[in-house]
This record gives C-alpha cells, sequence and structure tokens, in this order.
C-alpha cells in the first residue's frame, strides 16, 4: 500500500473541520462539563491530537519528542493499557491546559504529521493514521452534541449557529416497507474503512417483517405525551419506568412548555417545536414506549441493515432493539486499540443510520453506533417496524 | 378442558415444597433482607399465595373475602397495575405480619383453592393456576438462593442442612462439541407449559461452532484468579471492571481466604473449595472475563439450546452472551400477568440450563432465565464456546 | 467501698427491666433495623450483656470463658478500642444468634456476675458496674423508641401495649418565668452517679431570660402547620430547610392525615392526634423554626439548668440552643470507657429533661442527652424561652 | 449621616481589588467548580456586582433598568426571599454569560453607583452599601481561597502568582500566655463596621486558661502524622473518624508525597513544606486531633478574643472548639439581609482571626468565621489552649 494524497488530504480537512466547529464558541463554552457523558470542547480537542501523537508519533517517528508529557494524562480516555487518566468527571475542572495552548498543541502535532507521512510508507502507520481519523470523525459528532448540551442546559440559550438543519422534513408519504423472511448477510464488505464492531461479516435469519419509510414526527410524539404516555407503566420497562419516576421526564430533552406551548432548544437557539420534523432527543425507554403505545415493535439492527436501501435515512440516529453484542467471528484489534469497540458491549443498545450531527464520510449502512438506554443527548430518533 | 386430578396434586405438591424449603429456619432467618436483591422468607411465602388469591380466588370464586386487606399491599410485587406497593428495598423492615400468620394464609388459600377447583371447571382459571404453580417454583429457586445469602452473609456462617448437592463432580473427559451451520428453529415447542418469553417458536441462522461438554470447574477458575485475571483490564467489559474496582471483587461471592486457604460457604456450611466441583456464583461479568482469559467465548443462547442435548446440564445456571430480548412475534399476555416477562428485557443477560435449586418439573431446554449481568447470588456457571 | 446490696438489687432490677420491655415483642420484631439509627431489639439485649462481659467478666473474673466468640464481634458497637465490630447498618441483617440465644447469653452472664459479686469487693468492678448499669437504662430508652419506630413503620401500624402513656396533659397555666443575670454553677454536684459529661461542675453567666412553664402542645403546633410552616424558609436554617425539601416533612415524625384529619402513631396505636398533650418526635430544625414562628428562641442548656426547678419536666426531651460540647476541665475517661461520651461533640445539639420513655433512677436536672439535629425518633419536644 | 467620601473611596478601592486579584487568571479559570464549596471566580465577579444591583440601584434608583434579567437567576446565591436560584453546584456548568459580558456588567453597575452617590444622601443607603462592600471583601477571600483550589487541583499545578506570602515564618519564643478566671464582656463594641453576628455585646465568664502564643507548625503538624495520628482513633471524634477513613486523609490539603518528601502546592505553586512555617488547610477535625494528641485543647471563640490582645494574629483562621451560634439578644436583620447569617447558625464551628487572604480593613478581634468541620479550603490553622 502506497500512500496515496488522498489520505493526507483526508486528514488536513477532518482536522480542519474540528476546528470549523468549535469557531463560535466562546472560550468559556471550552471549558465546562455539565454532566459525566459530556466532555468540554478542549478536551475533545486534546484526545483526538493525542491519538495521533500516542499511536503515531510515538511509534512511527524515532526521535519524536512528546509535547508535553501532563497532556498524556489529560487527555488519554479510556485506554487502560498507556497509563493513567484523568477520571471522566474531573475533565470539566481542568481550567488548564488553556484552550490556546490545546491549538498550539494541534498544530505542532499537524506538523509533525504531515512531515512524517511525506517520508514514511508504512501499511501500519496508514492503517492506524486511517483509524485516527475516524477516531477524530467520530469526536466531531460528540462534540457538537456535547457543544449542544452546554449551551442548551445555559438558562440563557445561547444560540451556536445557523449552519446546522436539525429539523429538515420528511415529505414523501408514509408506508410500509415488507421484507420477506430469509438467510441475509450482515456487516462490513467493502474494501473502505470500518470498525472492527462491523466485522465479520456473517448469516442472519429474518422472519417476514415490515418497517416503515419515515421516522416519527413531533406530532406523532406529542400524541404520546398528551395521551399520558409518560404516566402509563404498561408501556415501558421497568427500568425505563423507574427512570422516568426518578428523572420526573415528561418530554424529549430540550423541550420546555411555556405559557402551555411546546418550545424546544436547537443549535440556532430557543424556538417553537416544529411539528412535522422528526423527533429527536429521545433514550431507548422512550422509543420503546411509543411503538408499544402505537403497537409496533423497533427493528433489529439486522432489519435495519437488510431494509435501509429502500428509504431514506441520516438525520436521526435510529434506536434498535437490538443489544450491542460482538458479531460472530469478532476479533479485537491487538494492543491498546483492541479496547476500541469490544469493551463495550454490554448494557447498550445498538443504533443504526447517521444523524445531522454526522461528518461527512462517516455513516454507511453497516455502521454500528450503541448507547445506554437512557441517554439521549445524541441526535436520537424512531422508526417504526412490526 | 378438564381439570385432571395430576394439576390438583401438582398445585399441593408444590405448595408443601416451598414450606419444605423453609423447614430448616429459625424464625429470625424469614425476616432479614441483607441486600435489595434478596427478598426475605416471609416474603416469598406470602407473595406466592397472593398471587393465588389475587389472580384467582378474587377472580372465579365470586363471595370471596380476602383474608386481609393489608396483604394486598404488603405481598404484591412488581405489579403495578394491582395498585400499591411496599418499595422492594423494604421488605426487610416488616416485622409483620408475623411467620405464624403467614402460614395461616397460605392455609386459608390453600383450601379455597381446593374447594374452587371442585366445582369450578373453567380453562381460563386452569391456566393462571398453571401459571401460579410455576411462578411459586420459580420463587422456589429465589427462596433457596435468598436463604443461602441470609445464612452465608453472617459472620457465623450457620449451617443449612446436608440436603443439596452443591458441588457434584463432572466426570466425563472434557472435549469440544461441534455444531455445524445451518438454520435451526429455536423455542419451545411442545405442549406442555412454558413462560411467554419461550416463544414463538422461530428459526435461527447459527455459524460453525464448537460448546464444551464440560463447566469450568473451581480448579480451572483458580487459576484464572492466581494468574492476575482480576488485576487485569484488558480481560474485562468497562462497565466489569468498574464493578471489580468499585466492589473490590477478588473471588466468586461465598469463597473466603482464611490462612491462605480458600474455603467456600455453601449450605452445608464453610468448608475448603472442593476444586473439581463447578465454579459458582460467579458475575456474568466473570464469566465473560474468564472466556477471554481462555481464548475463547461464551456461547449464545441459540448455540446453547441447539446444542444440549449432546452435554449434561441442570447444576449451574449458565451465563450466554445472549442479551435477553424478546423472540420474533412475542406477545406478552393481557393484564397484570403482562408483566411477567417482557417489561425485564433490557440490560439483563439470558441463563441457560438450570442449577442444584431448580426445582423438579421446572427445567426444560427452552426455558430462559435472566439477570443483571453483575449479579452472582444464583447458583450461576461458565461453559465455554468457540 | 463495700457493694451495698441495693448496687446488686440495682443490677437485677435493671437486666429484669430490659427484658420486660421486650416482652410485648414478636420474635420477628426483634430482627429488624429499618434505618441505620434504629438498631434491633435483639441487639440491644446483647450488647447490653457483652458490656458488663467484657469490661466486667473478662477483666474481674480469673478464668472466664466467653459464652461466645463470635458475640464480641457482633454486640460491639463502637467501641473502637475492642476489636471489629459489625458495621452499624448491617446490624438487621443478623437473623443469627437467635433470640433465644441472646436470652441465654444474658442468663449466663448474669449468672456469673452474681457470683463474681458474691466474691470481689473491688472499688474499680463497682465503679464499671455501676457504668454498665447507667449504660443499660440508657439502652432501655433507645430499645423502646426503637421497638415504636420498628412498629411505626409498619404498614399495619400494630399496638406495642397500653402501658406507656405518652400523652400526659399538662394541666397549669401556661406562663413566663424569669430569671435574673448572674454567675450560675452548671453540672453535676451530689455524690450520685453521674456521666462523664455532666462534670467537671463550672461557673457560666446567664443574662436575664424567661422561659416557659409549659411544653409545646400539639394544637400549638398544628397551628404552626397550619399557618404554612413547612413552606416559609425564612423561619428555618438553611441545613433545615434543605432537610424539610429533600424529605418532604410536612408534620412531626408518626403523624398522617387521614380523610382530613391528623392520626399519630403512638405505643397504643394509630389513634386521633391528642390537640391538648404536648408536641412530640420532632427534630430540632422544626423546635427552631417553631420558636422562630412563635418571635421565641429556644433555652440553652444552661438556662435550662437554672429555671428547671421552677417546672415540671419528665414528659419530652427538650431541645436546647446549645451545641454538644465539652465542659471546661471535661477529662475523658481511661480506656475503652473513654469512648463513651467524648468522642460524639461535634455537631450534635443538647436535650434536657427526660421522656416519658426514660427509665427510674436515670433522670436528673445536669443530664445531657445529644441527638443530631435532624433526628425525630426519641420523645422530643419543645419548650420555649426569650 | 452624610456620606463621606471616604466610603466612596471605600466602594471604589474594594471594587478594584476584586478585579485584581483576578488579574493573573486566564478566562478558562474564571469558569469552573471542582467542588461544591468552591464557586467559579466569575460567579463570585457577578454575585458581587447583583448584591449592589439588586439591594440599592433597584430599590434606591427609581428608573433603574437591571442589566440583564438573567443575572438575577444565576448571580443570586442563598437568598430564598429573592426568588429562584441556580443550584449551588451548577455554577460551574454556566460557560455564560461570558467574563467580558461580567466585566461590563460591573462597569455598568459601578457607573450607576457612583451615580446614585453623587445625588442620593439615605443613612438606609449608605447602610446596606457598607454591607455590600464588607460582602465583597468577604467574597475576596473566598476568591482567593477558590482560585487555589482550581489551580491546586489541576494535574499541572499552575502557579498563581508570587504576591501571597502564605508561609512566613513567626519568630517570637514559643509560650503559653495565661488568663485568669473572671467574667469577660464579648463582642463588637465600637462604632466601626460589624456583622450581625458579632453583637449583641454581653458577658461570659471564663474560669482560668492558657493559650499558646504561637501557631503550630508545620513541623509540629508533621510529628504528628509520623506518630500515626491519621491512624489512631482515639484522638478523633467519632465523625472525624469516619471522615478521614472515607476520604483516606493522610495530610493536609495540597500536601503531597513525592520521592518521600512532603511537597505543597502554595499560591506560588508547588514547592517543599516549609517546615518552620505556621500549618495551613487543616481541618476542623484535624485541629482538635492534634490537640488531643498533645494533651491540650482548642480554646473557645470566647478565649481567644480575651486573649488575643496578647499575641499576634493574621496568618490562619484558627478553629476554635466553639460551635457557632448566636449572642445572647442576637437579632437578624430584616428582609433579604436577615438570611446573611443567621440561618447558617447549626453544626458549623466558629474561626477567630484572620488569614493571609484577607483583605485590608477586614479583620477585627470580634468577627466570626465559621465553616463545617471538615472543610480544608481555607487557609485555616491551629493554636492550642489548656
Amino acid at each position: 500500500m502506497v500512500i496515496t494524497d488522498s489520505l493526507v488530504d483526508f486528514l488536513i480537512e477532518t482536522r480542519k473541520q474540528t476546528e470549523a466547529i468549535c469557531s463560535p464558541l466562546e472560550i468559556e463554552d471550552y471549558v465546562v462539563q455539565p454532566i459525566e457523558d459530556v466532555s468540554p470542547p478542549k478536551w475533545h480537542l486534546g484526545h483526538t491530537t493525542w491519538f495521533f501523537e500516542e499511536f503515531i508519533l510515538k511509534v512511527f517517528q524515532d526521535d519524536y519528542q512528546v509535547y508535553d508529557e501532563d497532556f498524556s494524562f489529560i487527555f488519554n480516555s479510556y485506554y487502560e493499557t498507556v497509563g493513567e487518566r484523568v477520571i471522566r468527571a474531573d475533565r470539566g475542572n481542568l481550567s488548564r491546559p488553556s484552550v490556546s495552548k490545546i491549538y498550539s498543541y494541534r498544530e505542532h502535532v499537524d506538523n509533525h504529521l504531515k512531515a512524517l507521512l511525506e517520508k514514511v510508507d508504512s501499511d501500519d502507520l496508514f492503517e492506524i493514521l486511517e483509524i485516527g481519523i475516524h477516531h477524530e470523525k467520530q469526536h466531531q459528532e460528540l462534540l457538537l452534541t456535547d457543544i449542544k448540551y452546554i449551551l442548551g442546559n445555559n438558562p440563557i440559550f445561547p444560540k451556536y449557529s445557523d449552519f446546522y438543519q436539525e429539523n429538515e422534513i420528511e415529505v414523501t408519504e408514509k408506508e410500509w416497507i415488507s421484507v420477506e423472511e430469509n438467510v441475509y448477510s450482515i456487516g462490513h464488505k467493502t474494501n473502505e474503512f470500518c470498525f472492527d464492531n462491523e466485522l465479520s461479516r456473517h448469516k442472519v435469519f429474518l422472519h417476514d417483517f415490515q418497517i416503515s419509510n419515515r421516522l416519527v414526527t413531533n406530532k406523532d410524539y406529542t400524541e404520546f405525551i398528551e395521551s399520558g404516555g409518560y404516566d402509563n407503566f404498561k408501556l415501558w420497562h421497568a427500568e425505563g419506568w423507574d427512570w422516568v419516576k426518578q428523572n420526573q421526564i415528561k418530554s424529549p430533552l430540550y423541550w420546555h412548555k411555556i405559557h402551555g406551548k411546546w418550545y424546544q432548544y436547537t443549535l440556532k437557539g430557543l424556538h417553537p417545536v416544529d411539528m412535522d420534523a422528526p423527533v429527536s432527543h429521545i433514550s431507548y425507554f422512550e422509543a420503546f414506549a411509543y411503538a408499544q403505545f402505537k403497537n409496533c415493535r423497533l427493528p433489529t439492527e439486522f432489519e435495519w441493515e437488510v431494509a435501509q436501501q429502500h428509504f431514506s435515512w441520516g438525520q436521526r440516529w435510529e434506536w434498535t432493539e437490538s443489544a450491542y453484542l460482538p458479531y460472530p467471528n469478532y476479533k479485537k484489534a491487538e494492543g491498546a486499540l483492541g479496547e476500541y469497540n469490544g469493551k463495550f458491549m454490554v448494557n447498550q443498545k445498538v443504533l443504526r443510520g447517521s444523524s445531522i450531527a454526522t461528518p461527512i464520510k462517516h455513516s454507511r449502512p453497516t455502521y454500528r453506533n450503541f448507547f445506554h438506554p437512557h441517554l439521549r443527548w445524541q441526535f436520537t430518533g424512531i422508526r417504526l417496524a412490526k
């Protein structure tokens, strides 16, 4: 394998895009961590950079001097192999290193990477570089959703920017797509990049099923709310019901009832809910309860993958009924990168598709996203099956 | 359907067996609840009785007077449909009703049931009666494991009885059983009783796999401990690793290292670990880590069901890799009984087989047990696959 | 000092009285611990006995064989000096040793004590014996209040007995007693027994003050409730207000509003609140807020001690404004008994007087009781000062 | 009363000093809240300004337009009277309003205050102005200690500045000062400003006592550490011992043992502990345990006030044995300012003196500071009595 210019371009373009996402922020917005699941933007900037320094520069550039020894400690995330790390819940307590120092760190690592790529021709390097780029794209999506959480939970509700269209309306007529029972092949098959959890490609038997060509809208979901969906335990899992009661959940995240009318915080600020747009920011528990309410169910991830060519997708990550588990003959990578996916394969639900926050070149029919069933800060949605 | 004598006999035999399990107890043992997952034995005695009173006597015997109005409140478990209930964690705070009053309650309900069954011939009644009997059998298993927890966490380590053989040794030679890839049918198929979660029978594609004909032994597991298995994060799920660290887990439940030697609390008291017996009282997290340590994996519940005729089982509930999810075309029952299984189908793992605590007529190849991945107080074990 | 018959009699009478308090209980009532502050009755029975075994029999009877080695572990309370102990919150998980075994333990220790007292004449022994008796009397009071908590938090509200008159009415006319400013002497002065925290007798300067000759009644307190006292933060300490909000406190402990009318659980069962009786089971936070509501204050413990001869007391432990602190020249005892009082002298409030649960020969004007400001399960009351 | 120029000057000088304290900070340092007790610097800047806007501009300037309605919500602290407020623990989640916007707010309010003071002559205004200035001075001290906590808990240990001399050494020879028993007068008596909790001046009887002329040094305290002071429960209150065990406390806050040597984070960065300097950042629990270790005790606040003229003080806030309670005839202020002190008078300990972080004109012999007994982030110290 010879490194193509396109990989270098891909790197540069990706690195720039991360910074572009941050461009509307005030310095203060880079720092805070309102809940443990949300990381401060400065941490994302540093962590994605640390990944390249740790797994490429320190490995492939012999005389490489680390930018700052402390950064390994601060920007390491979950890679237990690589030594101690700052407890996740403490990320928002780190006022230093400053944002400007982190931008210098990014520049330093980018420059070294570019220089290295001009002289080294190593398949191992290219493979990790590609993972690093896709790793950064994953963080771009988290970065945007974390920014939304930071601003959307501020009592002032600051606007982020007008760039993202969160609420595009699906105009095709709603219908059920039928798929016949058969043995289907599931998993990644092209030569393009994929994560380890999309492999190996394998066979699954599916019974007849139907799946909606449209996402559930805010209007649909409002009907659930107004029919007392949040007060009817019969629609919920036992754990979902406990979650609703303990957190007094009464609507999707970012919804506020003001003088009897529903408002929604979007990246453009606080505005009335657009009833025709797809519902977003609901947990798996809510998606499941909504499906029960409609006498339907959520599709499995296999059903979704088989049917996805028959409908358009990409606005919302779509909750599936599938638990996040390894495919048959799943092999996790050696070394620290082996911690990437496999160790999360318990107590999480698979989401399929992608969202308006997903970076370009980062969605494909076999991509498996996963979150705990109570989480809502991603741009999640509902597609029904039966 | 005409009620057969055998169903009445089955009822009486089951009701007696519950009381037989309690016969070695002191009154004080019936009362305590050391952790939320463990219910006091008196609660099991009352709750299984309440089930018959609530769903049979109150429904099918027109002039039925409830034994005590308070008991509906106290012995209701998770049936939100049927009204308020005592919070699960408070069950151990109820010194009243006394144990003797609960035995009177049992006698009262038994007598009414017998009288009713002599005169009423109703398929609906028989169906619920059968569920009630199997419900009580499920509680018999919990009763025994809860008793073990209550006595086994007492610093005096009181003996329960010599009746149960927890540590029978498998003497067949260890070997891998091979199963070929194919579409297999999964789920209950006979006319005998089964729970709703074993239906509907459906097809699953399985790739080639191998499964051990033997359970992992205490000796095998000791090797894992002594090789630092509990200190090697690479073997664990991220959540498993957090669980190990937070709870300082260093061995299976009920193991104690005394003067350098492993002891184990069994129903017969505290004794040296029998190294040739199957390991027990391990969580899914531990089962998974052990499998990683051996470069193997746990079987899925489908693999287990297909292969089970080729090995003997019944000593340990066996953790599978499968998440507890509904089968295709799963229908939950109407009314309060609909809460029985479906609402637990998130964040739990399936166990297959049965254990030395399982009552007779209560195990079958399609039975699906389920627990959260950190729980250990059941007689759980490990069977490897690859 | 020669041991008088009266000390032996005092011992025997005290030991019997503890058992008399338990006589109305079912076996099950001895076992439970609904909250950490409440100990199971069987624990009180064992712990008071262990005290005599540990500090007298093991010390003064040379060949003494302990009744059961495990009991030192189980019935030790807070005496860190004497070795490991069962965590307080776990006392309710110990079904064994059984109640009958604990009664045998009591008999064994009593017999040894009596035999020892016939032959040994030691001032050291007599001194510890006297402490042991008074220690058991303290536990008699806790035993009764713990029993009330156990039964009063059972949804069935079982009656304990008709013996105790919780709600005797004060019939004297209400008036303010005036005390003039002066230097007063505070602390124990007679030759009778007292605890170390009542010493040394010392001087305190008091400014002019007035103190009520009557306790606040349920009627008085109902006025506070109905005027919105629990909703008016201005009346409360910041910590008191947090406590009210977090625990949704709306009335004294054991009060229940049923069909618009106040009921109160007493040792005689659930009955309408007797409006003329002194209010009981209120926290210091509530006592303080009530005093603010009346534009008064609580007396200091010094004011109370100086004024107490001018009013009758003994129904309710009375909250004072004083923090529990050592008197000038306070000396804590040597050895394990030194842990008795001094180590609790932070974050607690002094209560003066005694209550209907206080054993005979266990109240005196200098007695200092103390609890955390949020606790309510004692028979506490309010006397105003200004 | 005519407003003197000096009061305006005092205001301006105080407002400037708050900003001077922040001058060494990066923007990011203004935002974070590592623990609930520590507020972000930007919050202090806004809150002290809000106080003047809320209690002066909104009251005394008829046509006053509030700078931003949201700020009342965000910068209100504990004044329940004035409406809803951001939960204390969430202060560190507010990236907006930005630091620069808060500085604009300060300027706006300062300008309005100056204009108002030129035309209004009102004793009520001057009284609240004076409280506002002293309120801001209190926050200056908290601001500095909070900054130390924010930087000192950053793994990079950034230096704040060289300005403050935390570790000045007391060179006078150590001796015991004796005070004779008598009735003494306690509390504020001059015409200068004081807080309500320093009144009313009243009489207290003190027995003979001795008090050290010197603070305990780091060397003294190291002796306590090395003699196993943190492992000897006999020296501790029960709650102190629990605190030590739960938090694994082994040294004062900001001490780190690196390669066998003690280092201490100060505002100048991480440096070896200066053994001759007074110990700092210890809790009341530690101060008490140290005194027990030396067979001494802590002085009461009354002893301290009477003796203070005989020794120099001002480096460390000194823990006393006294609980924070109202003086006889204490009157809390009307309205929202009444919440200032009285509502904290439970479960806290009095500290006397002042510290190197105390602003000028903000210390006096009658000043009563108060904190919960486990807190350590202030510049606290120990002076022994006996």
